[in-house]
């Protein structure tokens, strides 16, 4: 008889290991932070001494998602302004708002505002990238979400949190000061080729090569972007990094909304992974990702939801029911992304992308326990025939039941056990802007 | 003082009138089925004494949402097939377990099911198509919903449940039968083009325009759909329509995705509604619905889920934030569809379609309470700065909470008054089909 802290028994488990193992009526046996075991239920009990048995009838046990490309603190901005271009967007409603309403609290509480969604929508790992980091840092450790954060990149100034070209250096600050955290990694996050000029992406290059440090930039989400590159420095957006050296299988970029097959050889070259953002690029009219292209170069593909200023809402299972049906219809293929690609997406490739494919996105034993439970003893979820299928294309949100980070519930059957929803309401009611 | 049955208090009223006039702090006053007034709170106990006073604190108040394209008794097919071609989809796999599955039990429980997610989701009426539609009439009175119901019409026998071109007459009988039911209407669904013969459709006019009937029909939803027709009637599908002259205004054609500007000059002249479904049109890579176009025309249009089965799931939710979205990014112009538009497309213009404008899509006194409410005390609902992109690119499902339909309460706080849950899933569970 061997101990273990926690039991997840009778379970249908969606593995994605690579055998793509759906296994019905087994138990998961988890120590500290680490899947220990996957055994027949039968078995569990008898060669396992639990602190804690946990009974998953009628539910579906899956990784955890990773949402690669967020800006959590962005959360009271949500529906601030809508059905209005990028640029106009960006310059006359978001910009000036951050500018004049950014603080250390208000960074802090809309960041639990944003992981209380997250964790909703069966998040258990994310990308972000925004101002005064060690805030949403903070909000990471008080609710239990493990996340990448990078301090934004910009040339311009902000309010008083932000000064131009100093963002990088504060990823050692940052290392330093949160040193003890497991579940924290920090990034380098230039924001964009149009908000940071050559230098600055010179030095994020070099900084991200002495620190080893993951990339995160926004990247070819508009076709304007790529004019202005292109006029700017006769390369496309893609060309232009690879020119500087930033090219590399630590770098993601959100959207790639307009990359050639020239660029594509680049990006499979370097091993760039790339983050699909679907509902904030239909909103904001920035266009298609050429997905189907995408795979046929192989290159690694995961999938974000943007901030809810721009999306507006942080639903991993909206961005993959549409960008599973969406890509149907642009190529005339239903065949295409079929469920359980996009279930990859969503999981084992946002961990390839992080360098962490041995630690996330599969339920395998030696992995770490960042898992989600989706009901099935719903109306909505009766009848199933394949699990890849409710998952993707039939539930949403409100399938999901318990959310488990570094091997802790922080969701336990819909209630939260680190965040008090009330409060964060309240909150979100103190710190909405005046418009 | 005068009285009335229900008083609904303390609301934020999305009314969706001629001013599109947002209310708050306002009451609406419910008499018997109908809306006899719409006061401010402070007003409402002082001028009415009603039997039950209910609180909307937190809640918004709107015109239920009518879901115009359901196969409601297809539930148990959900997810049996995906990731297919529309005709391999219906000739392979649902067509043969129709044949083989279908029984008066089958759709009524199926029916049930069906109706269950429809209510969660806000639905308070729908426009449906499918076989022994009694069985489905029934369901709806068990259960209290509103639904137009046409059985469906095609030109070959399935099982022992259906012979070729009987159809239509089925309405005399199921008008007969279910005379006293305020909330059933039937309508006349020829299936399509490719599955009813010229002889079939000149039927379906005749009884139309005897009987003033609505008619229900897929039309122009793959390019291999007119492809066929020009090939036969060397016309394309509305054209065709137009030929054996069912071109009308009860008319509502669904998908209409492959229209060109002729045959849209028809749909107005002829005042015919354009039924959208753009989750079950991507998913089957069917194309998208030219919507630009159809509102250049002025052409009315409205949204369907279509059937689980090909969607894979009833949230009108859904189909509104993908629709707006999608059509945005189609067109690279992030203004059109606006929030608002996109929800009068899930209310009064499904009613316009419907020929019941006077009675539903709308609050205003006079018209039927059809009624649904949404939280905005949650997490995912807050802050908010504007109902229509709260209600279209934010909320899901789960912001249910209130469903009224015929001035009744059939869901409240969540909890289904007319419909047991528990069975409805040993049910669905029970008629699960092996595959």
């Amino acid at each position: 008889m061997k101990y273990c802290d926690l039991i997840l028994d009778n379970a249908t488990i969606v593995t994605l290991d690579q055998d793509d193992r759906i296994l019905t009526q087994h138990a998961l046996i988890i120590n500290e932070n680490k899947i220990i075991d996957i055994i027949e239920s039968t078995q569990a009990q008898k060669s396992y001494q639990a602190k804690e048995v946990y009974n998953l009838k009628n539910k579906i046990l899956l990784p955890g998602f990773i949402n690669m490309h967020t800006h959590i603190p962005m959360s009271y901005f949500k529906g601030l302004a809508d059905d209005l271009p990028l640029q106009t967007w960006l310059e006359d409603y978001i910009w000036p708002n951050e500018a004049k309403h950014i603080s250390k609290d208000f960074v802090y509480h809309a960041s639990v505002h944003g992981i209380a969604e997250l964790i909703k929508n069966g998040v258990t790992q994310f990308n972000d990238m925004y101002f005064i980091p060690e805030q949403t840092a903070k909000a990471c450790i008080d609710t239990g979400i493990r996340a990448n954060i990078g301090d934004i990149g910009l040339d311009f100034p902000m309010g008083d949190f932000h000064q131009p070209k100093s963002s990088f250096e504060q990823i050692n600050i940052l290392k330093e000061k949160f040193k003890d955290q497991q579940t924290l990694t920090f990034t380098l996050a230039p924001h964009a080729i149009y908000t940071c000029c050559k230098e600055t992406l010179k030095k994020c290059r070099d900084i991200a090569q002495k620190e080893n440090a993951l990339i995160h930039i926004h990247l070819s989400e508009t076709a304007f972007e790529v004019e202005q590159c292109i006029k700017e420095h006769n390369l496309k957006p893609i060309e232009y990094l690879n020119k500087i050296g930033l090219l590399c299988d630590r770098l993601t970029i959100a959207h790639g909304v307009h990359v050639d097959e020239k660029e594509m050889e680049l990006l499979k070259k370097h091993n760039v992974s790339v983050c699909i953002n679907t509902e904030s690029n239909l909103k904001l009219a920035s266009g298609f990702a050429p997905i189907k292209k995408y795979l046929e170069y192989e290159i690694n593909l995961c999938i974000g939801t943007d901030s809810v200023a721009s999306n507006n809402n942080l639903s991993i299972f909206d961005e993959m029911s549409l960008t599973a049906k969406l890509h149907k219809a642009l190529n005339q293929d239903p065949t295409i992304l079929p469920a359980s690609d996009v279930l990859k997406m969503a999981t084992l490739n946002a961990a390839r992308a992080l360098g962490a494919e041995d630690k996330f996105g599969s339920i395998e034993i030696g992995k770490i326990a960042d898992l989600i439970t989706l009901d099935t003893a719903s109306i909505e979820a009766q009848p199933y025939y394949n699990p890849y299928s409710l998952i993707v294309y039939t539930l949403n949100t409100s399938a999901v039941s318990n959310v488990i980070i570094d091997g802790k519930f922080v969701l336990k059957e819909k209630q939260f056990l680190t965040i008090n929803e009330s409060k964060i309401i309240v909150n979100a009611k103190e710190y909405k802007l005046e418009v």
